[in-house]
């Protein structure tokens, strides 16, 4: 298959940049003057887990500041936001990465991203001694970037000597007690952990796990906890380009973080995540070609993060009544004339994507709003990825009151959302589990709510032979002779009445009871495809065109049928030919029928 | 129809935070403080333009520095970004709302949330006179509300006579040639600006207004071009909330502005505004309970706009093969068999959303790695909202890698989307505009495509009447018996055949041309429901079930076909019921494969 248009357009942009040579070498720690100014390397990587890369993307080098923000989130979950919070503040200062800036009386430093800040947060990882707390940061790396990572020993001894005004900032904490121990090991960890290697494809990745709500996408561990994911990005977007933040969310518009090594990691929440790498930099620290692959990605991509049209969608993906979607369910003429004028009471919402506040507000305000009198809604949830928790609620309040106002609310496929159905049921209570109503799918929702019109006794009442579907328009005589040809027999509840595969020997027609048509899935599974009601045939595809069966039929409760063998069916050519002409006009009609109810539903779902 | 749950929260909220009374009214204007305490309201507005609101949601009250992110976007249509952003910078400062802030050489104000770049912005506003553009101003917010407003003339006269500090900041604005003109009209100007009665409803129609991407969603008005939404929302993400504004991204998230008259307005880009109301302010000039509210509504309804998950949904609405759909022509069995086989060397990708980047690289991505030979990629449209400038390029790039590698790309559905059209056209040039191949709809496409491997020529040959399709297992002398009750007829190119509603007086079989089924759409458009090649027979449903014409028949190009009158059609049953027989049975397995079809697209889009 041809190339990837993003990957030729990341090769582009790489070529136009690499020729600008402006900037210079970090030289505050001298190790990092040792790189080369012709590195240069961009990578994007997709929520899902989707790699592009180009030019040195494999090229390690030292993570230094950008580990400030996820150490952060490590200290979150050690201590809880609260914690975190009275030792750290989140306020942006405009100052430079390496200014003190302490709160004049507390000493609490500004915000997490600048020095202090990040000392104090690497002193708030956990563990037994200062080995295993490095041990842990390395470690959160390596799930972030779903690999092996090591430290640059000697970036890191040349950090240890040369760290003086970090060495300042480590004191002063401790005197303000916001460090409130020994700061010397936690300074050698802040070392190490900033003397990291990764190259630009693990940052990509690591800002792919932030995006894809802190699960690496390619391992599918869970590297941050969700709710500390927008803690981080947080920070990362108010501070975490230094005294260039503003600017950054002016012109890039996405969290990001830089650090002297040449890296940036950047963040389009729930999309993808980018790492650059280009050690030439800026009077402010940061990479001048990163920064200017961030600018043309953004630009050129419409990456923005308060761009808007890209996080609209539409929730509801169709809206049917019952009279336009189809159940599995063959009724007899009797029962469709009492629903047809009826299916118009009962709403049918197939909605979809992730159910958050304003998706649900969309589904909520189309509900409550139908003008026609409506007595059933079914939400189905068979397309929809997550039920957020204001989702969940503001579904569970429309339950209730629906409910309170004498309707009934349905939910089909919400099996994958278990978290949902408990919610639901926590807040019914034991008293009112059955407003619960459930069902595998949309057509079984709407097969119930027709039972529920019909009443469930109507739903599945005896037919009399002579009240059968394809005997309609028959003379006496005519049904006489066609009735003595078959015989009656019955199937105990659950019992097979013919296989799939099977070849077809009769033509069967349901007096009394229920069956089902069931087929065999690839996965193993029985899916029903059919139901048949009292007064309808069943089996009678196969025999039109002489296949084998093609379904399993059982009966769901004890059935009554009366079974008309093939060759009876064909030896009507000979004996009745009359009979056999208008039992094929019949079956005509029923398959006409049928056509005209699927075109009407198709119609419907594209509307 | 029952109450809606989110009035119903936004009330339990409202009733829960108007017990708090700290905070102070503001007292550094005068007329501030003739505020009643109590004031509390909430509003929320959606993206399409439906509001809930509660408390004291339309007490008028002064917008104050709200003004200042709107009259900014107004500056920026003025003067584009450039020209804005070398007057006035977009860095937050950790300063105060009433701090001077101005850039130690240049005396640029660091941004225009501050007093400093406000007064400098409302210098930027264009106009013959001061009067015309304080009206400039006034109309823009007469647009972003929907309504009209006025100045409220005692907050004003106020503002001005004891306005001593902005005063300074102008003439140092003037001092440093920020402002090139006398700053007292720009002073009154600012003074009156800040003076504009507003209400939550209000505040909460501006919000939606940017959330919608600029378009007011109630006036469809567009009041902000859509490339500054993003400037606008950018400065109220970095500065919106002062010394604040840190610990607002951090807890609230999203994009806001405060002002001291009380009022607060939030955007969750792409879903809702918020206005609140209260006029008790806290020590940073922020309402107490308006920020109370703001952390609740984003904390209860995950509003932060960092909350990944809400933002991410599938671009791909279903993935089908030419084998799983099906085209509106009904086909002679030799041409459904040589099409049975490759079917599958055509994909159909029916796109829904807005596409982006994000979205755009899944599609490519699928379409890219597709394992089975492909030959033929049917990119469906009909479902896209909108299309950005990077989605476009990048669609275009794909179609031009698959044109290349001798693939055919075509789209369906793109009609609204004049610019990607024209966007494709203009960059494939003169001599290539034979690549955008463009149908209505997917089922066109497809036929498109079937028809490319059939040849053209194959896919309309004629057919001898011994070969049609319904007379398929009939002996020599049933055709012949058949054949003789029929009458050959020709219709030219455009001629219509039969009319919807016409009573069914025939069932006809075509030898030769194209024909197709039009209906009579509400809109009064005619619609194409089925197109039919030599071989097929047309017209026999309305005979079967002996109803009126269902559609009009047109002959799309010279046409001869032979008629069967429905009398001797029915006639069949006395003279040759042998016959009536079978082509019963052959309709029945028409009609018996046209449901195994329907089924299987049925499978195949629920799949």
């Amino acid at each position: 298959m041809p190339n990837s248009p993003v990957q030729d357009y990341i090769e582009a942009i790489h070529a136009e940049l690499a020729g600008d040579n402006s900037g210079a070498l970090a030289d505050y720690i001298p190790e990092l003057t040792h790189a080369d100014p012709e590195w240069f390397g961009i990578a994007i990587a997709t929520a899902d887990g989707a790699v592009y890369e180009t030019g040195h993307s494999r090229q390690p080098f030292t993570i230094q500041s950008i580990s400030k923000p996820f150490v952060y989130g490590l200290a979150l979950e050690d201590h809880g936001r609260g914690d975190v919070f009275r030792k750290i503040g989140v306020e942006p200062t405009g100052d430079a990465f390496n200014s003190i800036s302490l709160e004049s009386r507390s000493g609490r430093p500004f915000n997490p991203m600048i020095n202090a800040g990040a000392i104090a947060t690497t002193g708030l990882v956990l563990g037994r001694s200062h080995e295993t707390r490095f041990q842990r940061i390395l470690d959160l790396f390596q799930r972030y970037c779903g690999s092996a990572l090591s430290v640059d020993q000697a970036v890191y001894e040349s950090e240890s000597r040369t760290g003086h005004r970090n060495r300042a900032i480590g004191h002063m904490l401790r005197n303000f007690n916001v460090l409130q121990e020994n700061p010397r090991p936690i300074l050698e960890n802040y070392f190490r952990q900033c003397s990291i290697l990764v190259n630009c494809r693990d940052l990509a990745m690591i800002g792919a796990t932030l995006a894809n709500g802190g699960v690496q996408p390619v391992t599918g561990e869970a590297v941050l906890r969700g709710e500390y994911v927008e803690s981080v990005l947080s920070v990362m977007a108010s501070c975490g380009m230094y005294d260039f933040a503003g600017e950054w969310i002016y012109r890039v518009g996405l969290p990001a973080k830089s650090g002297v090594g040449g890296g940036i990691v950047a963040v389009l929440p729930g999309h993808l995540g980018i790492g650059v790498f280009s050690p030439l930099l800026d009077d402010r620290g940061n990479s001048v070609r990163g920064i200017q692959a961030c600018q043309r990605l953004s630009l050129d991509l419409n990456l923005h993060f308060l761009n808007s049209p890209r996080s609209r969608r539409p929730a509801i993906r169709h809206r049917l009544t019952g009279a336009d979607m189809r159940t599995r369910v063959q009724r007899p003429a009797r029962q469709r004339e009492a629903l047809s004028a009826l299916g118009n009471t009962i709403r049918i919402y197939e909605l979809q994507g992730s159910l958050s506040f304003p998706t649900v507000e969309t589904v909520l305000r189309e509900v409550l709003g139908e003008g026609f009198p409506v007595h059933f809604v079914i939400l189905d949830l068979g397309r929809v990825c997550s039920i957020d928790t204001s989702a969940a609620r503001l579904l569970f309040d429309l339950l209730i009151q629906l409910c309170s106002a004498g309707f009934r609310m349905v939910f089909s496929g919400a099996r994958p959302h278990a978290a949902f159905r408990r919610y639901c049921l926590s807040h019914l209570g034991p008293e009112r589990q059955d407003l619960w109503l459930h069902f595998c799918d949309a057509r079984d929702a709407l097969e119930w709510c027709e039972d529920q019109i019909l009443g469930e006794a109507a739903s599945c009442e005896e037919c009399s032979p002579g009240d059968l579907e394809l005997l309609a328009g028959f003379q006496d005589s005519e049904k006489a002779a066609v009735l003595a040809l078959m015989r009656a027999c019955t199937f105990d509840a659950a019992e097979t009445v013919f296989r799939e595969g099977d070849p077809a020997d009769a033509l069967f027609f349901l007096t009394s009871g229920r069956a089902e048509a069931r087929i065999l899935l690839p996965s193993g599974e029985q899916q029903t495809v059919a139901r048949f009601r009292p007064g309808v045939a069943f089996g009678e595809m196969a025999v039109i065109e002489d296949a084998p069966r093609s379904a399993t039929l059982v009966a769901v409760d004890a059935c009554s049928c009366l079974r008309l063998p093939i060759e009876d069916f064909r030896g009507l050519a000979e004996t009745h030919p009359a009979i056999r002409m208008r039992l094929l006009e019949n079956l005509l009609a029923v398959l006409s029928r049928d056509r005209r109810s699927a075109n009407r539903e198709a119609a419907a779902l594209h509307r």
